[in-house]
């Protein structure tokens, strides 16, 4: 069994989340608009019927396909007993989940808070005040819950020993906002050391660091989610 | 069995799409902020332990409290047979569900451009451009896919003749992107039959409309989600 993963090919974006989990669980899957190009994407998307997704990433099984970083991970946790096994906490870890859903959208926003459909130097002058109230209100706000998350058992992962998707998506935002932000990070880094040790046990998983080190991880670049546009970034 | 529902008062916002299940699903609730106040919500969030939650809404049963309005509506759909009884549609539901959340956070983004810690009239400029892009770009791509999703059964609800949450929640957003954009909303409105039909066959539901004719439910007002603000709004 292999599953197909669609998503926009030369960027991490909100494919990375889902990626993370496959590699590090070892799951069988194609990358396929990475073989197929973009085209394939669109072509495919369009191609769909019934309850489609509206946009990538999507994950396919068979005749069934579906949307939504958090909604995929939920059902692969579930196929692949990567949770807990009890089952009002994995209802917590899909609640964390969104939550995470949620920070990756205002990250996002902050460089293109007037509109996806516009180039961030046409909304460069709205972005400079977006990443003010970000990195000062949103960033520590989001951070601090995930410390606090951290802290219900001993750690280093969210359910102790065991690693489970919240812990690679937690691990793909510490990389992600310290690409994007490394100057408000290092400001903010002694605060959350639990996150920073998740950080690093999840690059310590055997599967991960293999990928981490291949080719099918995607440099971080300036037309994925995380962005790094050094006017946007102060301690 | 009695929940306990945690929202600010004072507006409709993200508690509404639970509130419209809860009501047209007769299921016993407290609506916990608006019978003590929104100290109380404040104190409450703050006494919490565990694996709690971000922000408001969040619901409580027991010992059990869990955040994020597809997630709830998900886990109210399990318990009270609220959906279409098959695992792989109702996955789509929640899916379906899920791209709503992502138009309410954008919806919310157009009058909030820079960030919700300012107040409209310090992110007016800002949102005038964020609303065109908003109104012109995404809101006709998302009512298209939502449109695309009622035309899988024979309607009116997106299962065919049950009802289930994803119709109280696009109930919800056609009122309120109609409250908060009327001359775009009358605009499209010709090209999106289903999505208004589907909107009164909601308000038809017996429990949806004695709620709706209550004092329990809210009045739109510009402290929530969906705002008029006539500046923002055009054909």
């Amino acid at each position: 069994m292999s599953y197909d993963l669609w998503y926009w090919p030369g960027i991490q974006g909100r494919g990375e989340f889902v990626r993370l989990v496959l590699e590090g669980a070892g799951i069988p899957y194609r990358d396929r608009a990475r073989e197929d190009g973009a085209e394939a994407l669109v072509r495919d998307l369009a191609a769909r019927e019934g309850f489609k997704p509206f946009a990538p990433p999507y994950i396919v099984d068979g005749a069934f396909a579906t949307a939504q970083v958090a909604h995929i991970l939920a059902w692969l946790t579930d196929r692949h007993a990567l949770g807990s096994g009890d089952l009002a906490t994995d209802l917590q870890l899909i609640q964390l989940q969104l939550t995470v859903t949620d920070l990756v959208a205002e990250v996002h926003d902050v460089h293109h808070p007037v509109g996806a459909d516009k180039y961030y130097h046409e909304q460069k002058n709205e972005a400079l005040r977006a990443a003010a109230s970000f990195c000062n209100a949103r960033l520590p706000k989001y951070l601090g819950h995930f410390e606090g998350a951290l802290g219900v058992t001993e750690g280093p992962f969210v359910l102790g020993a065991k690693w489970s998707p919240i812990d690679t998506s937690l691990f793909q935002l510490v990389e992600g906002l310290t690409y994007a932000f490394p100057q408000r990070m290092a400001a903010l880094k002694p605060d959350y050391p639990r996150l920073h040790a998740v950080r690093d046990a999840v690059a310590r998983i055997d599967r991960i660091a293999a990928y981490l080190a291949s080719d099918r991880r995607i440099a971080f670049n300036e037309d994925g989610i995380f962005r790094h546009y050094p006017e946007l970034d102060a301690a």
